[in-house]
């Protein structure tokens, strides 16, 4: 899955429209919130506040929140993933991104709210409108700092601090008047613990670890709030949040680990002790802030670690002589995107199960087009998890699948639902990019499909995207590089046909934790907090190219960053992919001839070695069976007119002779 | 020329020095500076600074300074072109990087000079440094301000900050002490005019354009201080630095110039009245401190745009509230980098003088060696500057060559002298790196040759970075994407065999301007100040490999930034690039078996149009000839064993027959 990252520069003259300024027509789609911002208001007023944001987000940053902690969707209307709203005494506006205008135009209250289609000209960013909201007005700002970024309220109090304003940290509003009865419960299944068997080191081993590298960097404490370092760092596991196996959770973790013991802050309910982290302190939840504030009022405590994913509400307590600055990259999730060998091994294995999932399902699918069956996309994902659930290990989806026929896989973030999916047809391209969270891996992998005859430029398309694939999976690159340095190489054979792709060529992927995990990942805008790739690290590569209205391709392999183990003039190692997922391309989509002999044979060779290893895993589906050996058949390269004056031949026979005769003209 | 940018990890222990801990035998190359010490701590005792720092710079941070300037080279002894000093009460110490370590330790003053190592481990910053100086002293720390960065002066203070000190500006004091009869005089040669048929458009338009990018980052004034800016933008050229056909000047530039006309300060007995641009106000170059100081106090003017390449001295007469944040690059270098159609039209034309100038040398040089005769590195580029003077337009060098034979072409910035000079032989590498300075542009050219039969590794060296020139010519990719974004272009070929360079693939070039101008450039470290490729910009194009005490290769090609003029799916134009540079490569030097078909052809094509186009121009000069016809002859590829089971055959010939007969196995 596709992690957004904003590659592409807007374009002058596409975008035209601004704020909302067009009638409002509400639709039934549409919530009425007149009485829920009657209420917030309220809420403001015994606040001492005029203006209030309210972000998306669950305490930890999350990817995903849980339905308890949904907010904004139920203060706007609004349900899309990302979009940030502001309420004044006399507005109220919701901000989101191109991928969800359509949604929020037929969700978000328009009687009550202004959209605010982000980055298209003419529209105030967030913090701007604050400003000129605020200006000339007696009312003061606020948000609650347990949801707030670091970045943002930095951010916004310098803009603030013009008009003479700053931030206040306020209660949380929404729970105040969310009715109970209507609120979702919260999600707080049992916590357990993560064998070693997939873990594979203990927590003590993963303590001493962190501990050093938060001395190198001159810590005495630092704090953690990412679920994902939580879970990673005390090898448990939770059901906290949808399609990670999360539990909410702090952890204040002492350099002198083995004196002063790491701090854990759970929900005690969720788990029982004998599940108790060894030489962890075990704490309820609701007492992190008072330990957090004892922290930092501690004589004998001096380097505080805080880092880029706390939330302000963290910051706030610590004192800022104690603060080690800047913020960086947390040392555990630093040292977690780099795989211990059992992880490697669990990360490499279990992509066999997912593929044999994928070959039933593909196989599957393919005989119910040939049989005239109707399937359609919400089916077809459906269809997927049933044989998936059918693997060792396998828990749940690592995210909720894109399954897009046509058009849709055009629409980078589409979501089906039943009620609305498209068919899948044998004249579209079918895109179904899925992932499962095992036991010993968490998975990410895309492929899109044609079941007849595809039209030259979805051909066209498919094989520059294959192309990205290959010369990305065939880089050798040295120790130190950064991953923007290779964004290049999955674009450039699109660029040769006018075409790009508006999201990274990669991102991190966790082990059973965050199909999406930092610091590495591989896309040309610079961030401070990216780190160069290291051996261990897991990324997808999925370059894609998407024609609004017409169709989409993508492909997406999870590949290892290994030692590349070559020799080197100057005393430093390489590095290189070991592509880790093993599902064939859709070979009627492949055009050869646009195609080097390199990439034709990286092709041949792939594809011969997904045939011997998935071959023995499907025996007895012989549609699966099927799918797979049409699919991994050898590609020959198609002799071309030698406009060049040069002529490339190739066969994936092991053995070739030629015999040739050069006639110089 | 290679702009250097570091670009290489520091490798762990492949240094193990710090600062000197060794004896210190003064030698005769190293002059003796008790008594300058002595004198310069007088002037710092009088201005009540307890440490001096001085920098190798002019007031207009120019990449070379005149024999005047060279105050930290006199009161050192050092002579290299990178390196700061710093005189404390008690010590004195000297920073430069790798490139100059050897130079220092031959020539800096060692019984008086601390020689800091710059980047080895244990060798602390200079900031750093000069903090532990004073920390606990009463003194206070001074420097120059007219020879001091802005990013300097605000690093250096943040951390002054801490111990409670604050730099302060003094006079220059190395001036004070420096007898006149010592110094240097100061080149002060007169200032003419650059012609319309060269320049390609008037001060006025240059200023139109100029003051529309003022108004759009909203400055009322702009103050210029780097030369080749104003150089370019009044259409007057100079001779005051060596290399740079430049003058000393400053300029004020006002939003509204046809009202408050801009005001050019330069040494009036340089400049006669005739020559003074039309609309412009000239006055002496004496007077725009005290101008600049009433610019700053005029109550209407409200917003004053400095850029990054101005002195502290000049932000220190700006009052913060009148000064636009933050420091940008200067309107001047982002419009002067896109050079107009006559400016690209030159360009273009005179890399075919300077290829005359290449080929007839190189005829030379291979023909006195194939006579047995001596020739050394400074007579072959002294005869190339022969040949240069015989071209229209020229005036001279764009740098001193880098004419390096054998392992001296290993070091990246060798500095060959008369009396050092190696042999060039038959059996090892020859490295030339030159550049000129026409009327009508400015080149930067590196070949590596052989004369005899080349080691395997040089030859495979000399191809891994001549495919890193090819791939980086070939690209195409989309408007608004950095140059920071090709790096990898450069080296991936080079990865493979596990090498690389510690420099950047390309740097700008300007028009009878600085060979090395930006704010465009190709090199993977991130910079702020970078910006995106636009077509019109000129490059290089210079992967290198360096084997230190064996040999060195670079090849350089000058290139156009042009559109790509393709269609695409997003309404975006396409840029690619256009090599100017028409010079053979190093046949003898190519490995063809580790070319791809593409690569090979693109060889082909580019010597068949360098043959075509040269042949005619070097007529009479049969060397020369001869040396161009070996050199651009066709190379066929090198049939392989099929390894991969792919063959690729190639000819260059127009039309290929080919007859094949696959046995599969």
């Amino acid at each position: 899955m596709l992690h957004f990252v904003l590659v592409l520069i807007a374009i002058a003259g596409s975008f035209s429209d601004g704020a909302n300024t067009n009638q409002c027509t509400p639709i039934s789609t549409q919530k009425d919130t007149s009485t829920i911002l009657l209420q917030i208001r309220q809420e403001m007023k015994k606040e001492g506040i005029g203006l209030y944001v309210i972000f998306p987000d669950d305490e930890h940053g999350s990817e995903y929140t849980q339905p308890y902690d949904k907010r904004r969707d139920w203060l706007t209307g609004f349900r899309g993933s990302a979009g940030t709203a502001v309420v004044s005494e006399r507005a109220a506006a919701l901000w989101t991104d191109s991928r969800y205008f359509t949604q929020a135009e037929e969700q978000l209250d328009c009687a009550n709210w202004l959209l605010m289609r982000d980055r298209n000209s003419g529209v105030p960013t967030i913090i701007d409108w604050i400003v000129s909201e605020l200006n000339q007005t007696a009312w003061q700002p606020g948000t609650t700092a347990a949801f707030t970024s670091t970045s943002w309220w930095t951010s916004a109090n310098s803009a603030l601090k013009i008009i003479g304003k700053e931030l206040r940290s306020v209660d949380d509003l929404v729970s105040r008047i969310w009715p109970s009865n209507e609120r979702p419960k919260q999600l707080q299944g049992p916590i357990v613990t993560h064998d070693i068997e997939y873990a594979g080191e203990t927590v003590a081993q993963k303590l001493n670890r962190t501990t050093v590298e938060m001395k190198r960097l001159g810590a005495t404490t630092a704090v953690i709030s990412a679920l994902d370092e939580t879970a990673w760092l005390f090898n448990l596991r939770g059901s906290d949040i949808p399609f990670n196996p999360f539990f909410k959770s702090y952890a204040i973790i002492h350099a002198d680990y083995q004196v002063n013991q790491p701090e854990l802050f759970v929900n005690l309910a969720q788990l029982s002790a004998s599940q108790y982290p060894p030489g962890v302190n075990v704490f309820d939840y609701s007492t992190f802030w008072s330990r957090l504030n004892q922290t930092g009022t501690n004589v004998g405590i001096n380097r505080i670690m805080a880092n880029t994913k706390v939330s302000q509400a963290i910051l706030n307590l610590i004192p800022a002589k104690k603060l080690l600055l800047p913020l960086s990259n947390s040392p555990v999730q630093r040292i977690k995107a780099r795989k211990n060998a059992k992880e490697r091994k669990g990360m490499q294995d279990c992509q066999l199960r997912d593929a044999v999932a994928r070959m039933k399902h593909l196989g599957w699918l393919e005989k119910q087009l040939n049989e005239g069956k109707s399937i359609n996309e919400t089916q077809s994902s459906d269809q997927l998890v049933v044989y998936q659930k059918q693997q060792d290990r396998f828990q749940f989806p690592s995210f909720r699948a894109i399954t897009a026929s046509g058009d849709r896989a055009a629409v980078v973030h589409y979501s089906a639902a039943p009620e609305t999916a498209q068919l899948i047809t044998k004249n579209k391209v079918y895109l179904l990019d899925a992932g499962s969270q095992y036991l010993d891996c968490t998975t990410d992998i895309t492929r899109t499909h044609h079941f007849g005859v595809p039209k030259d430029l979805e051909k066209r398309a498919y094989t520059r995207v294959l192309q990205g694939v290959i010369d990305i999976a065939e880089a050798v690159f040295p120790t130190g590089m950064y991953g923007r340095s290779l964004d290049h190489l999955g674009r450039m054979s699109l660029y040769r046909d006018g075409m790009t792709f508006g999201h990274g060529v990669g991102h991190g992927i966790g082990h059973f934790l965050s199909v999406h995990e930092g610091p590495q990942r591989i896309a040309s805008p610079y961030s401070a907090l990216e780190e160069p790739l290291a051996d261990g690290v897991f990324l997808s590569d999925e370059p894609g190219f998407y024609k609004p209205g017409d169709f989409g391709i993508r492909i997406e392999n999870d590949m290892e960053v290994v030692l590349a183990n070559k020799s080197s003039y100057e005393n430093r190692q390489y590095l290189r992919f070991n592509t880790i997922t093993l599902l064939p391309y859709e070979r009627s989509l492949i055009d050869a001839s646009l195609l080097t002999n390199a990439q034709l044979n990286a092709i041949n060779q792939y594809h011969a070695k997904v045939r011997d290893i998935l071959e023995p895993l499907l025996q007895g589906d012989e549609a699966a069976l099927n799918a797979l050996r049409t699919r991994t058949a050898s590609i020959d390269s198609i002799p071309t007119i030698p406009s060049l004056a040069y002529i490339s031949i190739g066969s994936s026979s092991l053995i070739t002779f030629i015999l040739f005769l050069r006639i110089l003209f």
